[in-house]
């Protein structure tokens, strides 16, 4: 399969969470992140988050940067979830201001994109959910989340929207939960430039195979668009380094999007607590490469019988045969 | 709200799990299962599981106990789970006898609904779906499902088909998984006469707020045509005795029922594996009653203002006056 | 039962995540959040944090503070867990001179805790554990974890060192899990002064029945020290305020702590990421008041008596009873 | 790593759920079972089940089969969980009559296990729990599982009895639920021919490491008697072929075993609902010896270094070049 690889720019950095607030590690400016991020040779993209790397005074910039290490960009995910005024949601926010807030910001992000070489945004409306019980009106609020959704896709058809779904956290439950969920919310726009981005740690936490995750958008109108890849334990979000736990979850997962003919970008989403960014994400993007080869080297066809049988005693042999070789 | 209780024919009786295959209890059959539903006042309904209850041979004889007790059928729920023949699947199964058996006998349940003076059949497809990765074509198999479908809503439109998801058990993945995938099939099926079954603890088993099921189901076509009722820990179908362990989630659940204009069956889904399944079913169904006056004795419009303003302080506060008063 | 309410200091205040890392809301002065907590009467004591409220040289101001309010000092957590210098670990940390440290910082908390009036320090060393699976030498990290307990215990045994357990976060996986681990941990330490909070939530997190892991600490060495309450989906740590999901279970945790005789603190710990802080800690406490009660109005012998004959209908009954009645 | 594979005698036949109660194969008797597991050779130990394989009038019988196919007794597991009798608690069970029953049954088989040429039984008390919550009386049921523990111990010092830990399943809640509380138990009873018997997949729905648990039980008394392996997707007992899940977890398990210098028995305990048991025995079994295989392979120090440096992108760099080589 042809691979484009790409990273989430602040993926390379240091990170905070509700404990050590101030972050982990020192940080990096921008273009130090874009330095740091040329020392991994087989990344080509870049994405970009809104009001963390672009605003409407640097896009200039940004594109320096870009050409500067020759990069591409990957998408941009636009701000929905990272400042205070967003604490009760974006597009389904109950404040009609807020909601026009998170469609004008789209615009622009959409905007941005296309200056910056890009057809892609990733939106990720992480605070559009509740916490309590008897919280949401939750017909009118996915209502409006609808509408807003609607309007940005309609701004450029010729940009694409992907859809990042995540069943919780910021908020203990989001309205836009899962590859399904995904598919209802796209359907709905009524429009084909809305598609779905599948991260794999998402996907686990949903309790999906994310390789099912894959083939369900495929079945559902060729929707996937886009992929962020990291690994956890399941039950959260750690955002740790691909393949680092779930080996054969993650293979089957390169296996159905090279099935499945996915062409877009492989696109590093880790939170590197602890770890230093940039050598967490040259061994995520190392581990991708390695499963890509993985999957490229089995022959033709013996997977497929596999899936044709389904016989789980010869499925586990055929994997561990491919997985588990002693050293020599 | 009106409220029509029913119970699953075999929840009166006893149940077994992997270890005591035998059964907690002693058996019962099906006529004395008949009359220890009569002694719950407020049941009017019975639904009935085929093979289990319902054979080509024995309709005659379930309307004699359906008209000896004054009870109606409030559905039947073919069998695609418990016999040997659907291990690996029922409308998804590889072998496409198999796939065509399970069309056959939703067929002839559907008649013997209609000769027993129902108009609802509830599939529960607990084996379609998978336990290994790498064991199934998600894609193909799907469209089987799909196919097998739309074959069984056409069959009658007279007779509303609802399909009842779960995320795993007994298989470790299900293709029906939630409530967006429900609708999802739903609509492949083209069919107004699809819908969904919502039962509680699978909802609760797939990270769902159930009354944001609810109301999913309403914005995305009022598909709900059913509801199971039962309670668990959350991280598996426990079915345990509604209102056991999820007090506020219930009481949620049954204020959007209510707001959303629900008019089905409430019935009982419980597993009594060390209870007597008839005081069981009674404090159930005592259970469901008591949400229900709880609900319909809320003023109008105090929840109302809850939902629009979500701060939840106030929200607390609320239900803690609701529920929490010194015995006196 | 006697009950003493307190509260962590923070809670009154704003907090942060790690997409918004600022804060979700306006941050305040220790000064400010002192006077907050005095518009709780039934409040009586705070908790401090290491670092972020109580450092060497404010012990003095802290006093002040607690004397105008009338407050009493519940305990001091120490700071095991909010710098970058604890990243790879406190007690357990790789670094003999960050374990050396985090015992010198619990010495100098212990001394500032007996300033202030107070006699407990309750100890959460969340940062000890690991994410990543070939990560750590369990048993010689563990044995560090140990060394170190028992070098602060053995500091002032007039002084009570509780330990805090919780599963994750922010490890993936933390040393310090469960109520069991806890008990073996203190034993370990072959000190009395060494016993346990219960972080409510946290419980929850590690399928634990709360009321049990009350029980658990009674019967094993009289260990439970203090508690912390909030409530969440089970699944993660959410903070949320007391009672809003889990009112059964909250109801027994408060019978088994009356059942006990527990006599230590009823501290609020929440996160109030999208509340006001001072509302929500209020919240809090009226519904720790109100479980409070509810546990005191039942007869005596009621619940004794279920918890004998375990007959679950029976048990329903009487909690549907207590908890469900339709508003007068 | 000397590895000695021994097999549940059930593995090799059909299996039951609550809704396949007749079995998803046709059942085998006793015979067959024993000539089935003679089919694969690394096998030289078989474990019993009361009730199930072992009655008080067939030990002779077991005894021609162990001989006639060269096997080993690897242990007795009594039944404390098959029969309806058990279904409110064994050794934790209300009624004294029961306990008691549970007491003599477990001597019954200690002096089965001897005369058929063993020194260990492995009790899984997983009927020992509660379902609901106000249901038990938390101390003295475990009172009185302590209690008989004490007098199962005492009755044959030369005997191992490992106590196997499970968090939930047959009852939504177990008393004996994590390695910790096992340790606890087994230091409760004094006597130092109680250890644990740890199951992969009880581990990982414990949220446990298993290799930690490993770890764990070394530390605390050197308590690891006993294994059973399988796999699962971490939330339920899905009793899965060895490793077709969780590659990286299974070799740190079979790391640490070999590590601690664990010498017991390495024995499958897989439910194999759709496969054949035979099958999916001998690929469990050729899982279990590959894992060894590679872990034999690994150059001394080379992982412990990893430990030590817990550098998380060297780790996932060691693995996936020890993981995913291309085929060739």
């Amino acid at each position: 399969m042809t691979a484009k690889y790409s990273v989430i720019l602040s993926n390379v950095g240091s990170c905070s969470d509700r404990y050590v607030t101030g972050g982990y590690a020192e940080p990096f400016t921008i273009s130090e992140l874009f330095e740091r991020v040329s020392h991994i040779p087989q990344v080509t993209g870049v994405e970009l988050v809104g009001t963390w790397h672009v605003t409407d005074k640097n896009v200039k910039e940004l594109k320096g940067h870009l050409e500067r290490y020759g990069l591409k960009l990957a998408s941009i995910i636009p701000d929905h979830f990272g400042q205070m005024k967003w604490k009760n949601g974006s597009f389904a926010a109950k404040d009609p201001a807020v909601r026009r807030d998170a469609v004008a910001h789209t615009k622009e992000m959409i905007d941005a994109a296309v200056e910056l070489g890009g057809n892609l945004v990733s939106l990720w409306p992480g605070q559009d959910g509740y916490d309590y019980l008897f919280q949401a009106d939750y017909i009118e609020e996915r209502d409006w989340f609808g509408e807003g959704l609607k309007e940005v896709s309609g701004y450029r058809p010729d940009v694409r929207v992907a859809l990042e779904y995540k069943p919780k956290e910021p908020r203990t439950h989001s309205y836009l939960s899962t590859a399904a969920m995904s598919i209802l919310m796209a359907q709905e726009t009524g429009a084909d430039n809305v598609g779905v981005t599948i991260d794999f740690g998402h996907a686990l936490n949903a309790y999906e195979t994310p390789a099912e995750s894959v083939a369900l958008l495929k079945k559902y109108g060729n929707r996937l668009f886009h992929v962020h890849m990291n690994d956890n334990f399941r039950h959260w979000d750690d955002d740790m380094i691909v393949g680092s736990v779930h080996t054969i979850e993650t293979l089957e997962f390169f296996y159905w999007l090279k099935r499945t003919g996915y062409d877009g970008w492989l696109s590093i989403d880790q939170y590197p607590y602890r770890e230093d960014g940039l050598e967490a994400v040259r061994e995520g993007v190392d581990a991708m490469e390695a499963f890509v080869r993985l999957v490229d080297s089995i022959p033709s066809g013996e997977i497929e019988a596999l899936l044709k049988s389904g016989k789980s005693p010869e499925i586990a042999a055929y994997l561990r045969k491919l997985l588990l070789s002693p050293v020599r």
